[in-house]
């Protein structure tokens, strides 16, 4: 019997259930726990849910969102703990202990680099999101889903996507997310909700990102500078930052984009964003790290001597 | 036996085309016009393309797209026309005349207002964009089709629903996007292209617009203004205004933003962007129009005039 057939019929036979999805949680791991969590209410179960840090605002509005809490209880060790979306024990920060003390724990990811932390193990690396599992999941254990389940899962899926933007899109996300888009779902409004809403400092420290920049047209590089004290005056959260950086890489003509954040006098927090450049190996050699198209770094040293180093290797990079 | 049907018999029997999109061809026209030209040379006929205006460079990395001319010779009435994604004949701008004069005319579009100006009319309402329907009789004429095709008939469905971001998105048209993604497409590549990109001049212009940013946080309102002089000096086109407005409807707590764009002395063209109110009513009452949720109008007057205008009138709805 496969793990995931196990699932199943734990999935069927439990009666209680903690779920738990990672620290800082995303649009994935929050759509995959609600969903889950709704469903096996639905299928008559006790079931509690989890994460180490709060829910971030934009995603408040889904079913259940009020439900979940930062503390698991610490006499939880009989009840079967679900993990969603969580590669490493250590991504359930100050739940880690708690959890990992269950009596039997299922796992379910979709990220490549899970440690199958689990007594059963459900990672599947070609599913674009945790939420595409769950899907499949809750179809297998035949408990039929509402609107707000799809929903849920619509968050899960299209975050992890950039609404279907993403190489990690296949032909079979698409047909799960038609499957949602049955249950009267309003893309329009979830999208906005998910992707185009920002808060008014967002838009103040792009203003001052954009103030900042600096081309160099003929090698296709674009510069952008902000200071800690900066986003400090804009009151713009550093999850704010994240967007700020794919500014400098959708110029038309640039091949590589580059953010300096100033965190102190001696501390930069360098972003790299590219069409076709693999800057992971770009960030590797400023002992950073990150995906081919997206990678970061962090150097000491005060802004010129970073910004120095890191042009010298973008430049001899760029030059092979 | 209904057009449909009889469309399907005319590109099966008929040797030779004429494929005619609108004019300011937008991703759909252009995507739908090169898949279904592509699709009847590989099914063995003589097929010519065009359109009234020139294709943005955005979408000159598809097939064919060098190919398509904007002059429709004198003599083509013979030749049985195919017009896409085109509601009225009026928006076949200077090719007009040409194309009305041909002996039979295909009639193949989404728009709910399509003035059936063909022989033969296909047209559907409920289809995201006109690439679905073209999918759809592709299949129906037994073409089959391949990964240039496949691209150019996902360009035409993502653009039409910004992504499948949408309210027109619907689970039938993420089941054929499901089937092309099937031939090997690179939805992340192609989205850079169609969506991401923008020219330096588009980010110039967009520092300037926020930094013209003026809020009304009590009452929701966003405000933007943008000068010719500005733009002229940034070196964005006038299509670039279009990406700009959409900023300010997307402040968190923001429901109506509004960008002025001074045309002139005396001219000033405004857009407005809503969440949930109805601008399409705002605008109408200052001799505009549009959709819902993006509409707009051109006033006549100086800045400070048309503003105070503009605002009285945003005021009155939003008290409703």
């Amino acid at each position: 019997m496969t793990d995931r057939a196990k699932i199943v019929e734990v999935l069927k036979d439990e009666k209680r259930f903690n779920l738990i999805s990672h620290m800082l949680p995303d649009g994935d791991s929050i759509g995959s726990l609600l969903a889950m969590g709704e469903a096996l209410k639905l299928a008559g179960k006790e079931v509690e849910m989890y994460t180490p840090d709060y829910i971030p605002r934009r995603y408040m509005f889904l079913v259940g969102a009020e439900d979940v809490s930062q503390e698991l209880p610490a006499d939880s060790a009989d009840i079967t703990a679900v993990v969603l979306d969580c590669s490493d024990p250590e991504r359930l920060g100050s739940l880690k202990n708690a959890v990992m003390n269950s009596r039997q724990i299922i796992n379910i990811d979709h990220h490549i680099t899970n440690h199958n932390f689990g007594n059963l193990n459900l990672v599947d690396p070609d599913a674009a999101a945790t939420g595409e599992i769950v899907f499949h999941l809750l179809q297998d254990t035949g408990i039929t889903i509402n609107k707000s389940i799809a929903e849920a899962l619509y968050v899960a899926i299209a975050s992890d996507t950039g609404s279907f933007k993403f190489d990690n899109t296949m032909p079979g996300t698409h047909r799960v997310v038609a499957s949602l888009l049955d249950y009267s779902l309003n893309p329009g409004t979830l999208s906005q909700k998910i992707f185009d809403e920002h808060p008014l400092s967002f838009y103040i420290l792009l203003k001052e990102a954009l103030s900042s920049l600096e081309l160099d047209l003929r090698h296709g590089i674009a510069l952008m500078t902000l200071s800690r004290d900066i986003r400090e005056r804009s009151g713009a959260k550093r999850d704010d930052l994240e967007g700020i950086v794919n500014y400098t890489r959708n110029i038309e003509g640039i091949e590589l984009g580059i953010l300096f954040y100033v965190e102190g006098k001696n501390e930069v927090k360098v972003g790299f964003r590219s069409k076709n450049l693999d800057v992971s190996v770009l960030a590797g050699k400023l002992n950073g790290g990150g995906h081919a198209r997206a990678a970061g770094c962090r150097l000491y040293g005060n802004y010129e001597s970073v910004k120095e180093k890191v042009l010298r290797e973008a430049y001899a990079m760029l030059r092979q």
